[in-house]
């Protein structure tokens, strides 16, 4: 195993070492050739004549060379190697790459989508794809220490479910022993029983819909970011808690991320103060009086609506989040709680982050005949879902949570157009890897 | 929210603290009533009169009272607050339990495995349960925070594929909008694809498996702990990953779980100085030499050789573990690098803990004429899998990895005597949730 990345090679400047990685741009200029070798940590150029001829894009390498301070003049500011170069003694190709279909070797990866993800095992290893990778391991290690240090335990939720947790059409059907089960929508009733064992409980999974649209901001599978906890004295405690777990993901990429951030010219999402928080009944006043468009009265925002409160938001606020509370009763899930102070309306928000929804959460019923009557009442039958009614049956506190999904997150951050270039390996109704 | 948790009640000597969770063992002796309060971070004896009667098993409660030092003859030394007790002042039922099917009050847990399934809404709860779920969850951390340590990345494996990354047969089938899809039996092919891009990667998944078999070992749904890494200089280096790993893991169970390991009568695996390696053929010899059962020439060891090799390195060397290398060619996934100098058997390994497997890995071919004629040779139509294809065509280096199933590690460390223990939901042939 390698000893040295290229990203420490700074360090090391008058030494000899030894790198590996993948060529990227090459320019033969005859008597010297300077090729850009990259690796997991950065690219470094190398300067060398006859020892590095004939080595083509995305051929693996191997390399000793002295590590070399520029000249003033040709230090690379864009580079974190960019101070200094590597004269090659001697070069070995570990693995020779076939001719690529398209230029690796730019700052843009100028593809439209359908070829970025035909290619995606070698896309991902530009830059400008790879750091958005980086930058989904850092939100969801900070999804997960950040609820660490609120004494949160984390929990594997199963994929294969008997029946739908929420009781929607859009799920996918798997062939089970002979028997018909289905794929986890949402680890929401598994969540719920977790509170009756560890009380706070948070779990990171993939989670899979199959809606029949193509939207720049649907997967059929996606990496959500679920909390839920009990003992709730007010049912603003999830909407605090879900601030929190977002503003440390963004701490936490700004700490963790600055490179990529620079690199995709993204700037993190404003969190000042508290996150203002709107009724569903004000922000259709607020969009209203904005713009002139009257969605009084419709029970949820638009993904329009939803990037004018984003611009209210952030014009009046000062803020890139905004909370939207109080949507009525049929248009949540049935175990959503409801305002008894306002009947009609649910203890339930959206999150938007610039202008999109991140997060969906609430408060739910914890008392079993409420449960079943309002189950009942939307004709869903969760009789089948004993070990989701053994967790009322058998005395549950106060309860509430909310899901993130993390490529939204990501997607918001770094300002990507389509929710796709989020996800590793996007799955939708035309491709699961390959076109269907 | 709660700000002292039960666990913590030993600190408040003297003061009047708030607590709530659930009521569990329950002594009425008329003048005077002891209850077993319990929350996820411990039990503690309430003591009261009429406050506190009329309470059943699984109540959810919340009381006012006094934390007090008990007699020195009364303390209870298998409880982290037994020093103490709560004179209850106030006691208010936040949520009725039901009568409860079974005693939940007891130190041991007396149900046949299909009860404990059959009620995993509330068998969750017990102490000697959920404490299985506070090891998973260190044993997961601990896999993330150790490879972190050597330079690892994270990232998201998908569920939904589009064919068998192993070409086996037991493969569940997904309605995929009106295509055929299939669920992961392993990341194998999504980590070795991310050698390409962040050369040493890590991640963790649901991997669904439709054996048609019923086992104490094996589950329909296991949490698998995936690791791949690249510019590896010998095989064996994938050896010592694996083996700092399952150190790792063990030690911080060590750390975080030692009242974990006390509730099970456990104790931690031994591992002393290196784990000691046979070749299968050699694992096969000291089997006949033991136990006088002939198996050499056998492709795989068998449950029962793999429980006399773990006998025969506990007792002559001391260890808990053995690595096994060197199967057949023929037994190993068509992607295992041969043996250059032993042709027929493999660079492969698997790792046995307690006389069981519990990790397996090795060398994978980096070459993409000998990866496609030994896909070939065994029948495998990888041609579909263009993104894998693609990280071999465009520059891959030699590479190798491992894979853990989190159950068996956590059945081997607690001594657990069905993997459905391990599993917060198992899945198998006869049950999802419920039974089929």
């Amino acid at each position: 195993m390698k000893d040295i990345f290229i990203g420490d090679v700074a360090h090391h400047i008058g030494k000899e070492v030894n790198l590996s990685g993948w060529a990227t741009h090459i320019r033969d200029h005859k008597k010297v050739i300077f090729i850009d070798l990259r690796d997991s940590s950065g690219v470094v150029q190398l300067v060398g004549d006859e020892t590095i001829r004939g080595i083509s894009p995305e051929d693996v390498v191997s390399v000793c060379g002295i590590v070399k301070k520029r000249p003033e003049k040709l230090i690379n500011p864009k580079l974190k190697t960019g101070s200094v170069e590597i004269e090659v003694k001697t070069c070995a190709v570990i693995s020779k790459s076939e001719k690529l279909p398209f230029d690796m070797g730019k700052e843009q990866l100028e593809l439209t989508l359908p070829v970025l993800l035909d290619y995606r095992g070698l896309t991902l290893r530009h830059p400008l794809v790879s750091s958005i990778f980086k930058v989904q391991e850092t939100v969801i290690d900070a999804f997960r220490s950040g609820l660490k240090q609120k004494k949160f335990t984390e929990f594997q939720s199963p994929v294969i479910i008997p029946e739908t947790a929420e009781g929607g059409a859009d799920v996918f059907e798997v062939k089970y022993f002979g028997h018909k089960a289905y794929l986890s929508q949402s680890p929401q009733f598994y969540k719920q029983i977790m509170v009756g064992v560890f009380e706070r409980v948070f779990t990171v999974n993939k989670t899979l819909r199959a809606e029949p649209s193509v939207t720049t901001r649907h997967l059929a599978e996606v990496t959500t970011l679920d909390v839920e906890f009990g003992f709730i004295d007010a049912w603003t405690e999830v909407m605090e808690v879900a601030e929190d777990v977002i503003k440390y993901i963004i701490k936490e990429v700004g700490r963790l991320n600055k490179g990529e951030l620079v690199l995709h010219g993204a700037s993190l999402p404003k969190v000042g103060g508290a996150i203002p928080r709107l009724k569903l009944k004000e922000a259709q006043e607020i969009i209203f009086s904005r713009s002139g468009k009257d969605v009084k009265g419709e029970p949820d925002l638009s993904p329009e609506d939803e990037r004018e409160i984003g611009a209210w938001v952030r014009d009046e606020k000062g803020s890139d989040f905004v909370f939207i509370t109080h949507y009525p009763v049929n248009k949540r899930p049935f175990y959503t709680h409801e305002d008894p102070k306002d009947p009609g309306y649910t203890l339930s928000f959206d999150l938007l982050g610039r202008g999109m929804e991140w997060c969906t959460g609430g408060q739910r019923i914890h008392d079993l005949s409420i449960l079943l009557k309002k189950a009942r009442e939307r004709g869903i039958n969760i009789a089948k879902s004993e070990l989701y009614l053994q967790a009322f049956r058998y005395g549950m506190p106060p309860e509430g949570g909310f899901s993130f999904g993390s490529e939204r997150i990501i997607m918001g951050i770094l300002g990507l157009k389509n929710v796709r270039e989020a996800s590793l390996f996007p799955r939708d109704m035309e491709r699961v890897d390959v076109r269907l």
